[in-house]
């Protein structure tokens, strides 16, 4: 089935791609705020709520436009999907954010940078991508790389668990483990995050799927 | 599309609001069961494994029901979907009852009680709603604020999680730990419950977004 | 509404069902593992490693397949969401797998061993039901079983931690906790397999609801 392409449909994948533009200001921000001091990180995760709240209104708007358009550009379930997806996507970055602030983490095991680094590139490649849904070209390389993307943050998740219950430096002490239970939250979360990600590839292969 | 209102197809709008009032009943049972004694608790853990079988068997009848039913009010892919939130709702509601009384914890936050008043809160919401989805009046109340009763569920959970890491209380001996871990499990599966009911306003919101 | 059977629809049949000898395969060699002695334990792994990587192939193909086959024997949507499900299964029990080898535990209770032996007859159940597709019959028993299954599966997890929580023996010292929370994570993740599992019995019996 082709689908159709009118004015009112078009802003379907502007809104996705406003939407996408959010997950990279999402990452990014918690790429800074694990990098930063941590009396600097409070800043950080306020802005990443933030972030959090346009990308939530940006899901509302989709939903309102979807409430109001009869001839949507694809399926209505596919669409409320993909919101969903990225939703859960920024709602994950923005909880490993706050949880870091707020359990008052200090140190980041280096295996907790490589995996917002993913988130990184995940959603670059997420906001490449809503573009091409307009033509239905040149998706195939995105979701592709957003499986492996997850593979390898899952690699890294069970390494840095592993790391971490291997470590004596968890193990002195009743607050050491604490900390390894704080540790695993965020690194829990993180994988969700990358989870999420894979989940907003798997919809738009489905879209394509259908719709070529 | 207009949806069509049959005889048949009535029992399903009574079938979902007889579901949701298990929904209320396993609220309140959950509220009475955490208000009450450590020894009395047994009691109500049982009772409230009965209500969520009970909503088994509803599910089961709404299952049956679909199945020899050719006119649906709304897309039978809702249907199934809003039957299996409303029983991830109770799921959860009853797992967080049994394993207060399993791991015999004796102490409860007070983070723990409130989360568990929005849950009731969020079962009174959704019982009221069910009604309204024969007129499909009355609708966005409903998930907006069952939306901001997550957000805020949400909030009290990260603020209870990081009262209980912070708290010397369980970092004194390894036993103090375990506890914490305990108390731990108890809280998240508080906030799936209240995820679960947040997915029953998104489907809710999903069939209300295509039948007007 | 009466699905049609066409030489390239068979496909999807022969398909599904050899994806779920590998959950066959997956439950079994997981069941070996457990049993294994710790030093061989690491090969098992890599094997189920293997396996898990056909199953991706096996997904692989039935989305190419839809995506060239106009008329399936189901709806699509049901099809790619049968093919998560069960990838889910098997990357549960990879993930199982795995981390018992990573996370070098050594002594596995009973429990563990009998969440596993229910998965392997859950994998058994699903492989058995999966060419009754083609013919939409015999497959009510199946999902009421998988269902019983869970509940079973749910009962023991709930059962194994609370007596993990109750034991002396992991609340001696720090590094007794973090044994306890190593083990945790095996037996969520064995829930998840659990779960998946059912999840794979509701999008059959969704199937099923919808296409007789």
């Amino acid at each position: 089935m082709r689908f159709r392409l009118t004015p009112r449909d078009v802003t379907f994948f502007d809104l996705f791609a406003m939407n996408a533009q959010h997950l990279v200001d999402g990452a990014d921000l918690l790429a800074q705020l694990i990098g930063a001091e941590p009396p600097d990180r409070p800043a950080h995760a306020a802005r990443l709520r933030e972030i959090e709240q346009d990308a939530d209104d940006a899901k509302g708007t989709i939903m309102n436009r979807l409430n109001q358009t009869f001839v949507t550009p694809f399926d209505r379930d596919d669409i409320y999907t993909l919101a969903a997806a990225m939703d859960d996507c920024i709602d994950a970055m923005e909880a490993a954010g706050d949880i870091i602030v707020r359990y008052q983490i200090v140190d980041l095991p280096d295996g907790v940078v490589t995996m917002v680094a993913t988130l990184q590139r995940a959603a670059e490649l997420t906001a490449a991508a809503m573009p091409n849904l307009r033509t239905m070209t040149d998706l195939k390389p995105y979701w592709v790389e957003i499986n492996r993307l997850e593979s390898e943050a899952n690699r890294t998740y069970r390494a840095l668990l592993a790391h971490l219950f291997g470590s004596p430096q968890f193990q002195r002490s009743p607050a050491d483990v604490v900390e390894l239970i704080k540790l695993k939250d965020v690194v829990d979360v993180l994988e969700q995050a990358s989870d999420a990600f894979e989940r907003v590839g798997s919809v738009v292969q489905t879209i394509y799927v259908k719709e070529t």
